[in-house]
This record gives C-alpha cells, structure tokens and sequence, in this order.
C-alpha cells in the first residue's frame, strides 16, 4: 500500500505567483502545486494538498489526518513565526513533519528568521523556490 | 433560576488521552467533559462545553454567551500565549473568567510560561492534570 | 465610475458602543458602520464593511477584493499586535492600506503600541474614536 | 491514619485583613487560618499553619516536615519572586506543593508575574482570595 | 470667537521639498505651511504656524499659548524620539495635541517607530504627507 | 506628646566605619547612631535605631512599630537590590518611609543603581554620607 | 566672604504651581523660589535661581559659574533622563551638585527612573516637593 | 564541461559516526563522504569534500576555488554560530552556497538556533542526517 | 600558632547525601563535613564548619569570624545567585573567600550560571562533588 | 575657489584644556582650533570653527552652510549619543561629515560607544586626541 | 599503567610571565609548564602540555587524543567566551575536561564572565594564578 | 633608526578589489598595499604588510613583533566583532594599535558596528576606503 503524504500551504500560498513575484517567482499556484503531485508520485507517494489561510483549519486538517497519514510537509506562511497553536497539534501527533520555505527566511525581516514550529519539526528546507517542496519530499521518503 | 457556565476548550484539547499522554493523562477528552459536566451539575451550575481549534470560533462564543452566562472556564492551549484577541473579547464582557491548564505551565519550554490572558482573568489554576477544570468549577461558584 | 473602499473591522469591534465604553464611547457599531457609509458616499466612494472575529475570514477578505478594490481602511483590534499572516495578506496586494484605531493604542497596555501590520500599511491613524475612519476614508481620497 | 498537610505563610501574610484591604479583603489573617483548617478537616486532612517572615524559617520547617508530611500549600508572599533557596527545599524533598496567591499576580506590579517557584511546585492557585487555599487543599486531597 | 490652533514644526522641518523628497515629495516648506493655513481657515480656526530647530524654543512656545489656543498640531522631527522635555510640556498643559508625521515612521530605521509623546497626544497621524497636517487640523477641529 | 521615629540599618551597616571607609568613611557606627539620635532629639522626635543583618528581624520589626510609629528612615543595604519582602511590608502599614543611602548608589556596581524599595517610599536620599540619615530625619519632620 | 551656591531649575519646572498640581502642588514657581532663597539665606549662602527650557542654556550657565561658585543644587525635569550633553558640563567643572526631585521618579512612568546625571552628581534627593531643594541646601552646607 | 561542487565539512564532523550517535547516527565520516561523492556523480556533477577544524583554511579553501566551482555545500559545525568571517568569505564570491545540518538546530541548546551564515547562503537545510547533503546537491543541481 | 579557616554551607546543604542524590552523591552531609575538617587538618589548619539555612546568619557568622580567620571556604547554596547582602558581607571584610559548588553550576538551570559573590571571592572551584571543598582548602593554602 | 569647510564643536569642547586634561591633554581650545585652522588652510581649505552647547544652534548652522561648504568635521561631544535631529540634518544635505572624537570613546562609560550619527556621517576618527581633527581634514581632502 | 593528561594552554598563554603580570604574576611560561608537568608526575600521570593560539589545532590535539587519553585541563584563553567549535570537540570525546583559569574571571570585564565551553566540562576552577592547575590536577585524580 | 610598523589585514582583505567593489573600490589588493607602504615611507617608518585569513596567524604574528615594533595598523576584517583572542593579544604587548576599516561599518549590518578590539586600541578610523590606512598611518606618526 502507498504511503500517504500532506502538503500544507498556509496564509497567502495560494497567491504564489502573483504576490511578490521577485521573491517567490512567476509559475501559479496551481502549477507549482501540480508539480509537487508529480513529484509526489514519482517519489511513490499519494499525495493531498490543502491550502488554508485559517489556523484554526490547518490544526482542523492535522488532527483529522493523524491516522491515515505518513509525513507532513508544511509551508506556513507568515503562521511559522507565531502560531503555537499549530506547533502543538504538529507535537500531538506521530507522523514526521518537514518545514518548507521558498525563500530564504534569514536574510529578510527580522521576524521571519523566528520558527515557532521548527523545534517540532523533523526537519527544514528553506530557500530553493519551488524545489524546497520537492527535496521536503524527497528528504520524507528516506523517513517514512 | 441556575446559573450558567460555559467551559471552553482550546485548540487541540479534543486529542486530551491521545496526545502527549505522559503528560496529559490517558483519559479521553469526551469522559473529562462529562466528568466537568457532572461536576458541575453537583455544584448547581448548568453548564455548556464548547471546544475549538479557531481562536476566532472561541471569540464568537464569548461574544455570543455575554448576555446569559454567569461564569466561564477557559482552558486556551496554545493560544493562551499569543491571543491578545480572546484577551480582548474576554476583558469587553462582564463575566468572571477562570483560566485553567492541566499541566504545570511553568516547568515546560520557556513560551508557556506567559500567559496573555491572565490579567484579564480573575484567576489562574494550573497543573492539576483534569481536576484543574474541577477546582475552576469550585472556585467559581465562589464568586457568581 | 466610482473608487471602490473596504473598511475591516477586526476581533471585538462588533462590541463597540457596548464593550470599554469609557474608551470607545457609546454609540453603537452600527450607528457608527453607518456614519462610515455616509462618510464615504460623501467622499464619493462606494464602499463596503466586512467584520470578522477571525483572522482567516480577514486574509480571505483582502485576498477576495484585491483586483476589484481601490483602497482598504482596516481596524485590526487586538490582531494589529501579532498577526504577521495578515501583514502578508496586506504587502501582497497593489492596494493603499490604511490602519485605524478609534483610541490612542499608545497609553494603554505595553501590547498595544506595537503594530505588526504598520510597515506595510500607508498610513495610521489613532486616537479620534470614530472619526478615525472619517479621517482615513480622507487620507485615503488623497491617495487613490 | 491522617494524611498530614502543611500550610506555609510567607512574609506579610500575617497582615492579611489589615494590608492593603481592597486587594486582599478584611477577613483577620486568623479567620482565615480558622477556614483553611476547618476546610483541611473537612477533606480529612490533619493541617498545621505555619507563618514566618523569615526565609530561613521557611526553610528550616520544610526540612522538618520532610519525613512526616504528605503535601504542602504554600502562599510565600514577596519571597515567591526571588528566593530560589526555598526553591531548592522544596525541590529537594518528594512532597507535592501547591503554589497559591489571593490575588491575580498577574496583573499588578510586573515583577509580581514571575514566580521562582512554580517549576518546582506541583500546581499553581491564583486569583481567589482565602478561597485559594480552599481549592489548593481539594486538589492536594487528589494527589496525596 | 475662533478657536485656536498652533502647528508646530520641529527641527529640520523647514527643508521640506527640499530634504529627502524621495520621502517628502517636492513642495517647498512655505508652499505647506500655506496650504495648512488654509485649511486650518476653512475649518474656522485662527492658526499660528511656529518652527525651530531648537527644543527648548518649542517648550517655551507650549507654555505661551497655554491659556489662549484650544489645540495643537505637532511635527516634532527627530525630537519625536527624545524629548522627554516636550513630552512634559504637553502634559503640563490642557490642551489637545495631535502628532503628525509625513511619513509612515513604522518602515524607516528602528530607532523612528518609538515615538516618546505619543502617549500625552490625544491621537496620531502618520503616513499621509502634507494631509497628515489637514487631516490632524480636521480631526482637531471635532475635539475642540 | 512627641512623634515616634524608627531608623532601620539593614545588613552589614554595623561595620560602618570599619568596612569600605573610602566609600563610608571611619566614623564609627555607634557614633553615627549617636548623632542620628541627637538629630532626631533636636527635631523633636522619639528615635529608636534598629540593625540586623536579617530581613526576616527588619519586617518583624516594620510590623510591630505598624501602629505607634509616625515615620520610617531605612537604609537597607544590598537588600535594597531585591527584598521585595521588606518592600511589602513597608507597603502595608500607613507610615512614610524615607529611603536612605550614605554612598552615591548610582555611580557603583550596575546591581546597586535600582532600587526596589523605592517605589513605596515617600523619597529618596543618596551621597551625603552620614548626613543623609539627618536629611532624611528633617525631610521626615516636614511630611509627619 | 559667603559661599555661592547657584539652583538651577529645567524644563517645565516655571509651571510649578499650575501643572500636574496633584503631583507637585498649588504654590507657584515663585513662591517656592523665594522659600529656596530663605533657605539658602539662613544658611550663609549666596544664592541664585536660574531657569531654563532650553539645554544650552543651562550647560552655558554651568560653565558660567564655574570659577565663582561652590555648589550647585539641580531639578533637570524631563532632561534628567537623556541629556548626557549637561551630564559632562556638570562633570567637567568642580563643583559638587545636588540633583533634586520634587516627586518620587521611582514609582511613576518607566521612563523617570532611571537619571542620567546621577552618577557624577554628589548626591540625590527625591520625593519631598518643595522641601527636596531645602534638604539639598542642607546637604550641600556639609560638603562645602 | 562537468559542473564543479565542493561540499565542506566544517569543524568536528571529521568525527561523525564516533561522536554522539544518537543524534548523529553511526556510519562513519568516510562512508558518509562516499555516499556524498555518489549522489554528487548521478547529479553530473565533479564533486571535492574539504574537511577542516580551522577556520582559516575554510575560508582559504572558498578563495581559493571562487573562479573554478559552481557551488559550495557547507556543513559548518559550530563555526555556524559566530564565524562572521566564513561569512564574508561566502559573501565575497559568486558561487551559490547551501546551508546544511544534520540535526534539526532548532531543538537543541539555544546558541544552536542562530546562524550567521544563513543570511548569506541561498538555502538551508537541516535535521535529515546524512541526507541533508543529498537534499543540498539536488537543490544545488537546480540553481547551476 | 594554626591558621584558621571557615567553612560556610548555605541553604539546604545539610541535606545533602539525601537530596537530589543523582546530582549530589549519597554521602551524608556530617560524612562529607568530617572529610572537610580530616583535610583542614592535614593542611594545618584549625578548621570550622557553619551550616545555615538563613542569610542573616551567614552574615553575622563572616562579621563575627572577621578579627580571628584567616580565609573562608563558601557553599552558599541557592542563595549564591541573589543575595548581595552577603556579597558585601564578604567584600567588607579583609579575608580571602573561594566560592565552592558541588555541581557543574553551568549546565543546570540557567538561573545557576550567574553567581553574585563570584566577583569578590579570590576564586571559584565547581562540579568536583565533595572535592570541591578539599580543592578549596588547598588553593587556600596557597593563599594565606 | 577653494573648498569650503566647517568644524563643528559640540557642548563642552569649548573647556578643552581645563575639563578632565586627563583624557582631552592641557592645551586650550584656542590653540586647538588654532591648529585646526592652519592644517586646513594647509590642505587648502578655507575653514570655519563653530562652538555651541546648543543642539538647535548646531543644527540651524550645519543648515546654513548647506549650499556654500564641501565638506563638515564634527565632534558632537555628548549630543553624539541621542541627538537624532542633528543626524537628521546632516543626513538632509548632501555634504559629506566626518564624525571625530578627541578620546577613544570605546573604553570609556557604556553610553559613549553608541553613535547617532555615524550611520550617516561618511567616516569617523576617534581616540587621536586634537590629531582626530587634523586626521579628519587629510581624510575629507580626499573626498571633496 | 600510568594515566595520561593533557594540559591544554590556548591563545596568549605563551606569554605568561610577561604579559599584564599584575593579573598574571611574573613568573614564565616554561616555568609554570614546568611546575605543572612536577604536580602531574607527583600525582601518577603521565603529563603533556600544549600551547596554540589557533582554535583549530586546539580542536585538532583534543580529537588526536580521544583514544590515548584520561583526562583534559584547559585553560583557553579567550576563546573561552565564543569557540563554540572546542566546546563540541570537548563534548564529541569520553574524557573529562577541567577548565582553569589563572584569574577570577568574574571579576574582569563583562565579557570574560561568560564561558561557552563550561556546561560540557566536568569541573571549572578560577582565580588561583598558577595554582588553578594544580588543583585541577588535583581534582581530576579523583575522577579519572 | 626607522619606526618600525606593522599593517596587519584581516580574513578576506586580499579580496580587495574583487569582493563587493561596490563598497571597496575596485583597486587590487595589492596596489593598495603599495600605496600603504610609500605612505609609511614618506612618513619615514620601515613598515611590513601582513594578511591571513586565520585568527591564529593574525595572533602569533602580534606575539613576533612585540619586541621589535613601534605601532600596528590593524584591519581585523570580520574578526574584529568577535575575536577576543586578538584583543588579548593586543592588550598583552605594549604597543600602540590603530584600528582601521576601510567602509562606514555604522551603517552596514547590526553585527558590524560592535568591535570587540575597539576597547584595547588607541584609535580608530573608518569609512574612508584606503584613505583610512594612510590616516592612521599619519595618526600612528604623532604617538611614537
């Protein structure tokens, strides 16, 4: 049986493309989400993406996948620096979850090279565009 | 007439005797709930349980319940340490709001030690694992 | 044809008139949501108010006006402090942003002279209970 | 044979009905101490009041106590923000403590909102005036 | 009999169109300060327009018109930072003051998003350039 | 019948004379309390002049002077640096309280720049060596 | 030939008498000056008063005396707290200086306790109103 | 022409396998380094690994190869936390530079969380063991 | 004639060899003081030891010892990270004092790594166990 | 035409020669800025010295010459470490201004390593002592 | 067999004897080696010592040893206060390490009150000149 | 006999006039150090140029000289904010020491306006590109 994979996108993900195109690039969102399912798949995974701007759904989606799931990889926009909430529900359940960003979250505001998540995380990838998505699942698939 | 409570229960309580058991218990959150209940019918009170993991579900609540409640018991999870928000809806009400955690918020990482909405609270009552819910109970039926 | 506005009320200000009066005052929200309307038809915008107790709700909202929409009043509430997923929502669309609040956030709690969204905001206005939203509807005027 | 339980008072506490009244109400500190040990009685407790304005007093009946005491309830006034020594008495013996205050230390003077030690006690009781104690010895009675 | 107003521009103020126009756009200092005249007449008020570079020249004129003006709105440059001494002469008197910035001082250097006399000012404008001061004459004239 | 005065010398304040006597001087101690004593006779008070080395022996006897005292004169030593016990204590009884220091406690160690005493006291004397205790008494003379 | 002692009074302290009457009292700026004139006269001391807003002026009038005075007595108002600029005028000459207070800056705003005069001033009294300046001629009558 | 990438392991990595195989795991340095050259191979790239305890000749190593290599993998080991000089070395050349850890840096002591290098690298990854070099050289492969 | 030396143990050492034995060792405190004075003697040295769980005590104990003592050998427990009264007990006499520590203070809690007698002892010995104290002695007899 | 330079003293340099010879050496500000002049008209400038304690006189001049002076030296004295209003004057016109300090003012109080201004002077010198000046002019010849 | 120990001198250790020999004292360098080597073989061990002002050979000789080795004393120098590097190559070996320090480190500059590298050693002893080895020495014959 | 002098360039220097030219210049390294040398040639001192990139180097070099030198030029490169091992050597010998820097390091990064060494030279001169050797050359002539 196939291993199952989640892939979060968290507040304003789902304008990649338009939002800031120097930074995060032109492709759409859809696309870049198309090519992670293919990636996905070559890797042997069964792969859902959900996008939400509510923390609230994101925790919702977690909690809901946490027994019939086998790695989560997580982009949560601007949630990462805040959002404990979203920490604990990474914490309460057992599967590995991979942090991803597609910039590099080090050299722009200050606020955003803190990770609130990160200490529950398995592991981070931050600062290859498109492709952080793709080594986050290659990086599952030695885990899982 | 009896008074009302409401008892509200923060992101990722519902997992309570799955997540994080070692610390939490092993009891399940729905047979904590009717314990609360029990406990709380004993003390006269008639009493609501509303769980969610949307800080602004929790705030809808607190607004909605401003007018025929008499005292609410707040166990906040995570968001205890960032919801200036709930702070607000609970310091915009006339209502008497005890503050609960199961664990000893105060020997665990660094974040949970502050509380954003204890000054708003009228008291705080940490580290009895589910009797904590109970004490809150007594302790405001002291007051109302 | 006519600038479009939006004007967002955040966590609690549906309380306004009812909640802190002797900060806020006591006229009601929707006496003052339709002194906003007045206001704005005079200035010749047309323009709509969105109130939401949740941050998602909001960054839908922005998200959902952004190509139809000339200019954006916000009153965060107590999100102003700490919502960065907001800020994101905001610095991501081509709209004038300006950040109200009807008391002076700067004698009151510590908490509340920070405003994470203030840097990608045009402007802010604090300090003139509802006549804040006047005043901005005209900064804005100058700016669309 | 009776569980015993000890009652530390800490410095000033002898003042209580007489200092600061608005804060900490006009029962006499021996009312009150009368309260604690009906209540103590009442949960089967056999109870001892101790009060010292003497750190070193403190910790001398800590010590003694050690071999002979089931669970301790401890109000150590001012001490609670900087005596680490007692700190270590409590932690060097196996006697569950609870930490209680009258009043909400959480909003008064900031260095009142740091406790020394709640990572050594086992639980912590704020907000309710005498009926702080109350509930500290109900929930010491769950866990002795 | 008219009300009052004094605009004051602190130091540096005076090279308006001249300093920075890249922030503070072109327009000479004089072409403002009429503009606020202006509008200060419109509005009904008699208005005095006082700048200097000089800290001490700005107390000195808070504490003339003390018993003849009805508000003041201040641009207080650099002294926004520091002045502790202005902030006193504010609150030494009766009178609302309203401060203003050109531009938006939350996305400059650091050291320009502290402002020492926000929290003696009845409210704040910042981020409009010249229409900070009609707005602040505006929101003036429904205080008085 | 004459006012009571109590002079407080808190730790190691007995070795004045002998300890440090660059900073202190070589006076003796009893010869200082001496003159203190001749100072508060000319004032027309009753002096009494209390040392211990203990804080525990200082708040016993803050509290037992409570209701036949009419003014306080301390100089705490390094407990002035973080007995917020003996800060209590003086806050609850209704007498003034004249902090006292010999030394210019703000051009020392870090440590001994704050005070946190200060707050409930009624003023602060700092540098005149033993003068400062007659300062203190004749400052006292004019509030009691 | 009698020593000559010069007080100097800062920003804002003219309004004594009319300003933050409940801090400071009713009597004027000029009845206190003449009381301090009293003082200093039953001393032995020649005395003057010099007042300023301005910065400059006062590190002028410092550097001024310096050849023919023996003892300056000090109440900087607001600029205690930032001009390290009268700071190094006071250091700079040999004259012992007294800063003086009327209110007691350790139990209002944050900002007010923390002087950056005091450590190359000789001594500092605070909290005593109009008698502050008294005791400091006093204390300045042992030192020269 | 082969594209050229240098992976550097920085100070004490010489000593995986042997050194705290719990968070490290247990194959050794050489095995790790082959698999290292192996992946590079399948990615078409020429591959060197320079292990260095000096941070001298780290930075020598980067001068050295800035015009004939087309990006760098550097596992710095503790040098990530203050070397400011690998960092200007890095920041010096033109040659894309990824980031890589082991372990996830996040969850262990807390100097461990902060990087210097990180603002100057175009990615980072961390927290998959030896995968993270593999991640690294994939990532790599799209940017050259 | 013999040299005298003084061993000081604070707070809650007498319970040593039965509190926290997993950091402390299982020798009891009177074994642990009998080895102290074998070693004493060997040095030379007329030996007394002080137990005390009050820091008025320790106090009295260094003032009075201050004429006839020839160097201190100080565990002061818990009380070594705040009590600067017995920091200016130790630097108000002429006697060498060597701080010991039983423990690794460094890699415990933080509070532990900050030592306020550290600046005025002649030195520090910590993480030998018991030999912590015979080190002491020896580098005391170098000393005296 | 010869280039136009301007020197600018802060408050105090005027008692250089009598105020702490110990750092600044015995020769007098006459002879100074004698010295200063010559080198100037040695490298070819034409050169003016102005003196003041006044921030506003030194802001109002560094205004004046903006349109006739190529290039500024300036030596703030303690105005150095807040005076934000004076950076803003130099960063207001294009001239550049070199930051000069007599001692080296990174060994001396806390407060003096902190520069205002030297984010937007082109360079700085410190610690030559009246050499700093001279130093300054070489330097500013190279870039005007 | 004998055991084997490595003293360990970091930078600027060489010129012991010479450099500010009122902290350090008079005697060189090969002196103290030499006195060093006489403890260790009157102490049983085998004893080699070496001296580099080069982080990485000192990170270099600690891995060299880590199979031939008993224990470790190191006196680092400043390295003492950032080489997170030699903490890792101390914390990746089995043998216990003592850190040494000539001078009380307490005592000195702020910066010197800091080690990196004590939380993974097992003991730390300051402030006994050259004797500060002996006693290491000393101490790690009771553990190794 | 000539002065001796020693220019000493920090880690990455040599990249000088490759490395961020935009900051730099575009002049080779190697041509600037000509320039150095004829400068300290006209200035009649025989002077030698020193680079590394490695701390160590940089110290046993300071050690070489101590005896045969009259005064370092030093450009520490990114050492200089946190290489206290350079400091000491530094302050271990007797020789006059100029730090230099050839960009404004007050208006770069945070990290760069901290020098570590600044404490322990006798000056330093920045933001003149390779003027600001020559400065300190001419500096460097007046002090030996």
């Amino acid at each position: 049986m196939k291993k199952q994979v989640l892939v979060i996108q968290g507040p304003n993900l789902n304008l990649l493309g338009e939002r800031e195109t120097g930074i995060y690039g032109k492709e759409s969102f859809e696309d870049i989400n198309n090519q992670i399912l293919d990636c996905a798949c070559e890797l042997g995974f069964e792969c859902d993406i959900f996008q939400s701007n509510h923390e609230g759904d994101i925790i919702d989606k977690i909690q809901q996948v946490r027994h019939n799931c086998d790695g989560i990889v997580i982009n949560l926009g601007a949630l990462t620096h805040y959002s404990y909430a979203v920490r604990d529900a990474i914490s309460s359940i057992m599967i590995p979850c991979i942090e991803v960003h597609c910039s590099n979250i080090y050299n722009r505001e200050d606020f955003r090279s803190k990770s609130v998540i990160a200490p529950v995380c398995a592991g981070q990838i931050a600062g290859f565009g498109k492709h952080s998505y793709f080594l986050a699942l290659h990086g599952l698939a030695q885990m899982v």
